[in-house]
């Protein structure tokens, strides 16, 4: 990197996403996209007038996708912000709250909250999660400083129930409360409905992953209008057309085809039972997830051999060398053949190590 | 906005895009949009296959944009860094270069370089514009500060010669020099020739006016390579999947399709000399522009009366309340025949004035 950077950036460690090899055909099942396509309706709305209408820009407002969003959940378009990915939220979020008050966050949870932290030279502390890898709800409550909960959190899949959630938000009167639900649609309780009710609470989605558009850069939030207003002025001081126009169309007919949504969600969810149950007699410990992926370790594999393992014949997972997490892998649940054939390559990797029971 | 943010935010002054009403049908002439659409070639390559695929996370790397991008240009990949819109460009080298060094800027240039300085609290430095809105060269030379010039300028549309800009450039061998050439291709020379020759030197393009791609939000930039690792390293720490799939797609196959974007250049630049000639033989005074839009006032009707008379009879143009510019519009060049009934609307104006001669 170059000489001329303010020497503030020089430690920074960036965010590292998963891979993407590109040496063969994988079955890819390490970074929690949805293995169903957007929902025939979604893609219909990208039509090729929409694609001519690129020479105008985007609506910096994105009213439509605010209002059809807002429709969705039954909340005011003044309550929803909309964004480029879920990662930008989180960007606005630590800039605006986390410089305010320092942050908290767990150990092992979403890897950018503590990049976020460094990038703006946020005063952060970190809490452990239990030896079970639950969340300890005490750690949270009246911190004094920006909170930032992933629920269900990830890697573990591991939800809190909506009452801890609220115990949390409401000790924390002061500085704001960040549930992140990127997950939250695969079977855990949202805050959302809480929003109305405490001014300091921003929850934070995404269409990357109940909404099968990863590819479409698309993140919104609930809170308090006043909150919103704060996401706004960082949105219009950095970036107001931040969502392209095919994204603000897409995102919008797929608000208005729930349903379909919502059903995909439905057979993860069953494929996640059918994966876990497979593995678990295979002789995995599995962490309960209410996610759209398993945590997972062998007690006689390592998790860097399984994850090669995997990966040489065809199959990619989430390795994560972090310590306490090392011997785990973080395994998407794609569609019910991807995983029928993921156990099948899992069980041979087992046979071949000599560990099949 | 909430109690809850940063202070430093408290007095911060968002950007302000170009209205957007929707009363009725307007000749859109405010944010100097192309009047054409993007090649065929580009429409179909946004094709229902892509956007099927939009489950997939877009690639963060962008190989295939930035080999595309580096073909046209003759550069090479790791001298080119992709933005979601180069307002992302400028965010991040605000970020970084500015934080280091302090900024220099004109009075009368783009308004977002004052929004990133006081975004980030930098000490910044305005350099007023010549009496005839022509840059003073030597204001920007050893400034010792991050230094940002928009080459050709907006909204006066005078462009300095390459000459010029490169004593700048080697004149501050300790900071960063960034040229905004947005609207280079409408007339300008580029300094993307001087990268390899500079160090320091960042030069900034974006899709959203030549290439008829505004609502796409891509833009892009020449640099030394380890210029473009800083901008990297800040994409990673704050949205590694910036680029959506659909504008990573349209983005490289526009720039296969060069001729097309360069010959509506040419259309826009002839569009332009009518514009120019028309409004000099009615009146008016009109800057010299190299740029896709013309900056203009009458000696006798008030820039904010023009305004408010064009926006009345359908057409609107950008006016800026901002001190020394107050009297003038920037009128974006359209198609022929839009810019054939904005001057036909003008004559009515003046002549609902009793301005004609």
């Amino acid at each position: 990197m170059s000489r001329f950077k303010c020497s503030e950036f020089s430690n920074l460690k960036e965010y590292v996403p998963g891979e993407q090899p590109r040496d063969k055909q994988y079955i890819k099942l390490n970074t929690n996209e949805s293995p169903y396509p957007p929902s025939p309706a979604t893609i219909q709305a990208v039509d090729s007038g929409e694609v001519a209408d690129l020479c105008l820009y985007s609506d910096p407002e994105c009213k439509k996708l605010k209002q059809a969003i807002a429709k969705t959940y039954g909340v005011k378009p003044k309550n929803v912000f909309v964004s480029n990915g879920s990662d930008e939220i989180l960007n606005f979020a630590f800039m605006l709250y986390g410089k305010a008050s320092g942050a908290v966050f767990a150990d092992i949870t979403y890897g950018f909250y503590k990049v976020f932290a460094q990038l703006y030279g946020i005063d952060y502390s970190i809490k452990p999660l239990n030896s079970d890898f639950t969340i300890n709800v005490d750690d949270y409550k009246s911190t004094g400083r920006f909170t930032v909960l992933a629920n269900p959190n990830a890697p573990t899949g591991i939800a809190l129930p909506l009452k801890k959630i609220e115990e949390i938000v409401a000790s924390n009167p002061d500085t704001v409360v960040l549930i992140d639900e990127a997950y939250v649609d695969f079977g855990a309780e949202s805050a959302r409905g809480l929003i109305s009710k405490y001014k300091n609470l921003i929850v934070c989605m995404t269409y990357s992953k109940s909404r099968s558009m990863a590819g479409a850069r698309l993140g919104f939030c609930f809170a308090d209008e006043e909150l919103i207003k704060d996401l706004e002025l960082i949105r219009y001081s950095t970036n107001p057309y931040n969502i392209n126009r095919l994204t603000q169309v897409a995102g919008t007919a797929a608000m208005a085809d729930n349903d379909y949504y919502m059903q995909n969600c439905e057979r993860i969810i069953e494929t996640r039972k059918f994966t876990t149950e497979e593995l678990t007699a295979l002789g995995f410990d599995v962490l309960e997830s209410k996610a759209n992926f398993v945590f997972t370790k062998h007690p006689e594999l390592s998790g860097k051999d399984f994850y090669l393992e995997l990966k040489s014949k065809g199959v990619l997972v989430r390795h994560f060398e972090t310590e306490r997490i090392a011997d785990f892998n973080r395994i998407t649940i794609g569609s019910m053949e991807e995983m029928t054939e993921f156990i099948k390559i899992t069980r041979e990797i087992l046979k071949e190590k000599g560990l099949l029971k």
